[in-house]
């Protein structure tokens, strides 16, 4: 299933994608779907209900209109991976990680499609990381490797937008300053399920700028699988269902080409994930302090 | 004024303390404040409704009884300075940093006064900082350190607890899995608003381990003030009601001492902050593992 948040006349409505491109009001279907894809996670029984509602409602409805917002809102995590595609550890320079390298970013961040990444007047370098985003569907405390998929409730993309400037180079060498400004993560279009989408470790993942192809790859590159990161972050750390991982970016980003590319007032970001769909996110400028 | 959050037999309540040592019971004394700490920050009427009901609730109650819990379960940012006291910066062999140190906790890691600490299995070298915590009463977004204080509600105490081998020397250099695992954020025992702290920049902060005093400093060693963190933080991230801030923690760490001091099963830790009171906590070891 592909299922999503819009903005409709009637507020926030969650709703899933019908093949023909419809969207199905999932609470107009059966009122005891949660109103919020986070909340049908968190409901044991939330998928389930509501796979059970589309049986009539993929092809009858009720349909909705409305515009796609991000399909999480607040989650209670953002865990991101650094370095964790061969190819891009290598183009940073930094050494293939021996365990995952683990940061985070706040919900400030989240973005909606087509919604403006907004550049800090007081960044100069930021750059874009187009990242397959696995979503926690049940809590996870200690869950060995063979277990993990249990966890994951599905997928959608996101945009590790990072401000290299404040990143790298700056006093204690933490990453989250650079990570964590307002709107620097992009996700959706379409929260898609697991069993929707087969094995997420062969994935096409690619990022356009203005239409020019700066990233692809496929995510048989990732260092560490979707299943390592469960396991490895879950022996310290509770993962709760909504929880994102931002699962690391293939190469092809900005500061690393030759000469860097940095985002600038009227770029387009596309992050295209293979079964997922494509985000689709434009840059602004700040002008707040200009 | 004092609040907090108790586990009362009706449910979580959220109450001030009054000068003899009573809970009052602010939602039975007027329904329109909000039941949590959190709300009643993020209503821009919710303190001065609070400080017009104690007017009589203060001497007359209604009282309530119930076990203290964290003044705020689910935090939307819990922000952490490192390195933010000259004589800590020296301990650790760090540089005087020339602009804060930013990092994070999840969620996960809130703990409730007197609740224990566990050691996770997996981490050896876990250690304590006491650390004067900020409160943010309004949404702020380039704030200026001349008006950053009118952002703050108020002040608790705080346990930034740190695997140090999680935090340290691993792959990437980013703190995040030691400072985050759960349990790791105690804080409480109170809330104290701003305007009864006075200067949150001239307070006596300790930590006794087992009773014996391991940090002792004022808050006038801090390097970068809390409007200069506010300042700071808000060029990049709208910080919001209810967000945390961790300010840094003085010198007498476990991990700097000869012999370093780490924490293990059966200890007990008291983090006491001037007019805001004692934060206890025991620590366990986790035997999920073993």
């Amino acid at each position: 299933m592909k299922l999503g948040m819009i903005d409709a006349e009637a507020g926030l409505r969650v709703v899933a994608l019908n093949p023909d491109g419809q969207y199905v009001d999932l609470l107009a279907l059966d009122a005891q779907i949660s109103p919020t894809l986070i909340g049908i996670l968190a409901d044991p029984e939330g998928l389930a209900r509501v796979a059970s509602a589309l049986v009539t409602g993929w092809s009858k409805g009720p349909f909705i209109d409305g515009r796609l917002v991000a399909p999480f809102s607040r989650p209670g995590k953002i865990i991101c991976i650094g370095l964790n595609y061969r190819d891009h550890a290598k183009e940073t320079g930094a050494e293939i990680p021996t365990e995952p390298v683990v940061f985070s970013k706040f919900s400030n961040t989240i973005t909606s499609p087509e919604a403006p990444v907004v550049l800090p007047s007081v960044a100069h370098q930021v750059d874009f990381e187009a990242e397959l985003v696995a979503v926690i569907g049940k809590k996870a405390k200690n869950v060995s490797k063979s277990k993990a998929f249990e966890y994951i409730a599905g997928y959608t993309c996101g945009n590790d937008v990072s401000a290299r400037d404040w990143q790298k180079g700056r006093p204690g060498g933490q990453w989250l300053m650079g990570k964590t400004p307002d709107t620097f993560a992009p996700i959706g279009p379409w929260f898609v399920t697991a069993d929707e989408i087969g094995d997420p470790h062969d994935l096409a993942i690619s990022l356009k700028l203005n239409q020019v192809i700066m990233q692809q790859s496929r995510t048989n590159e990732l260092i560490f699988g979707i299943d390592e990161l469960v396991a490895h972050l879950s022996q310290l750390v509770t993962l709760e269902p909504g929880d994102l991982i931002f699962t690391g970016t293939p190469s092809g980003v900005g500061v690393a080409r030759k000469p860097p590319v940095f985002l600038k007032n009227g770029d387009v970001m596309e992050v295209e994930i293979e079964g997922i769909g494509v985000l689709r996110n434009p840059v602004i400028a700040d002008l707040h302090n200009q």
